[in-house]
């Protein structure tokens, strides 16, 4: 059994109020995977680079339990970029550059080495490469997750659509909840994309927590209230990998254990945010996160005694 | 012993995405005593209203158990009028218009038999007359909280720093904490607000909850995800009742109490939310808030072992 990823393995420069990067290595499911090695092994990542990826940044992931059977390496041309600029609320961020280079084209293949996937995240990515992995797995996943973004909902809603059929949970933010059903209250925006396929959605609210929902029941985590998020950028990779890692660790798929899953998420972005890149996923240890999670625990226990 | 409440007793003219009242009864005290009411009595209210405010609400108020004696009453004046109009979030609203009336030359008169005051909410009002509520009270009340909002700290910000020097727990919103502070990271401003008098910091973040800091810990509670907020008007002032009505109920000081209170407090904000003015608030019973408390706990309750 495996967990398979799918998703960018990139460049970004990012600045926020509280610096400037130079290009440093991103990419969804570079976060992903970072994030949900503290968990479950081994993952099996499908994506595409350029000759100027890393080769060390490859291995040190390949240390962490994470094949790179399907990534493929295009030597002679450059890696996906990205630069953005967030604004003081770090919620929001302007784009200031975007070169698809080695994406424009990619058309991933997965190995037969990953048709043992139990577990499929499917990171923000053009949806009909999303639904191409899907395909060529054989063996329908316990549980396919996906995440996406405003941009597809703009410019390929129609191959979304498909694609949001072939899933189980659907992870994106607020405004995207917002922007994919057409109603502003997320308990509403809840109910409608539910209809379109998943059984489970979370709606990540970044500095606010996260909301899952099923057909019946709503769960909210928490966001850690931090005294500087550094650089939010990977965040919400970050907690797809961790809520996909707790799933594969612990093969449960009830409604408490997409709870748990949520938390562990969590837990894992808020460290993600404390600094520039993958560099605090890249320090952490397994003390830590539990420490993490016991501050969330903290964080919202109460006791009350109903008459 | 009692709980006093000092506050605006008005008239509200509001538009929502959802619907416009005409001029309907409102006011930070009519709030807070309504949600305060069913936890606990006698509440002794301090306010000031013009002729023309309904003597049946008056009645209301009194068949509640809510002293009005320290209630003026200028039978030749109009009371406190306000009209807004909320935007499409119902985070962020505009005032339509501003008549202070009756409050214009409000000086509080606390009657002797509001001496026995052991918990004491100031809602928002002009600093200078909840600093001399504090000053009547002869005896210091175990516990006093405040609602104050940015038009203070722009017009009144010395006689504002005074009154955070008497006062226990500090209620506001989280744009209102920024602006007290001078700083945007909740977590910092909270530092920086506990430094000015209150040992505890409750901050309002509408339909993201509520934190509760003081000089070592943080809890968060989370706002109930609701289909639609259909008026916020008064949000606020429910969620100061509730929160003060538990401590007065159960005299228990401790952080650990604190969080139940802001876990009842955000119980009744979500009933106010759900009509116009008090509408909601009249109709609810304890069952109802039972409920409604047990929603919290299901909402965030997670259990995760940690190896």
């Amino acid at each position: 059994m495996s967990l398979v990823v799918v998703g960018s393995m990139a460049f970004d420069a990012i600045e926020t109020p509280f610096g400037k990067s130079n290009r440093i290595v991103g990419g969804a499911a570079t976060y992903i995977a970072w994030s949900a090695s503290n968990f479950t092994r081994p993952i099996k990542q499908v994506s595409v680079v350029g000759g100027d990826f890393p080769k060390d940044e490859l291995k040190l992931l390949e240390a962490r339990g994470v094949n790179l059977e399907g990534v493929q390496v295009k030597e002679n041309e450059k890696s996906f970029f990205w630069s953005g600029k967030y604004h003081l609320d770090m919620n929001t961020r302007d784009t200031l550059e975007t070169q698809l280079n080695v994406l424009a084209n990619f058309e991933p293949t997965v190995p037969n080495d990953y048709q043992d996937c139990d577990f499929l995240m499917l990171g923000n990515l053009n949806p009909h490469i999303q639904l191409s992995v899907i395909k060529q797995i054989e063996k329908r996943p316990k549980l396919v997750a996906l995440d996406t973004m405003n941009f597809w909902m703009e410019t390929a809603l129609g191959d979304l659509e498909k694609t949001l059929t072939k899933i189980d949970v659907l992870i994106i933010n607020d405004s995207e909840a917002r922007q994919l059903s057409g109603q502003f209250s997320l308990v509403k925006a809840a109910k409608e994309i539910l209809k379109m396929g998943p059984k489970y959605l979370v709606i990540k609210k970044g500095e606010h927590g996260a909301l899952l929902f099923d057909a019946n029941e709503v769960f909210f985590a928490p966001a850690l209230p931090l005294e500087e998020v550094f650089d939010p950028t990977g965040a919400g990779d970050t907690f797809a990998g961790g809520f996909m890692g707790h799933i594969a660790r612990t093969k449960d798929l009830s409604f408490n254990n997409m709870k748990r899953a949520i938390i562990v998420g969590s837990a894992m972005a808020s460290f993600c945010v404390e600094k520039f890149g993958t560099t605090r996923l890249k320090e952490i240890n397994a003390g830590d996160i539990e420490s993490r999670i016991q501050l969330f625990k903290n964080l919202v226990s109460f006791d009350i005694e109903l008459d």
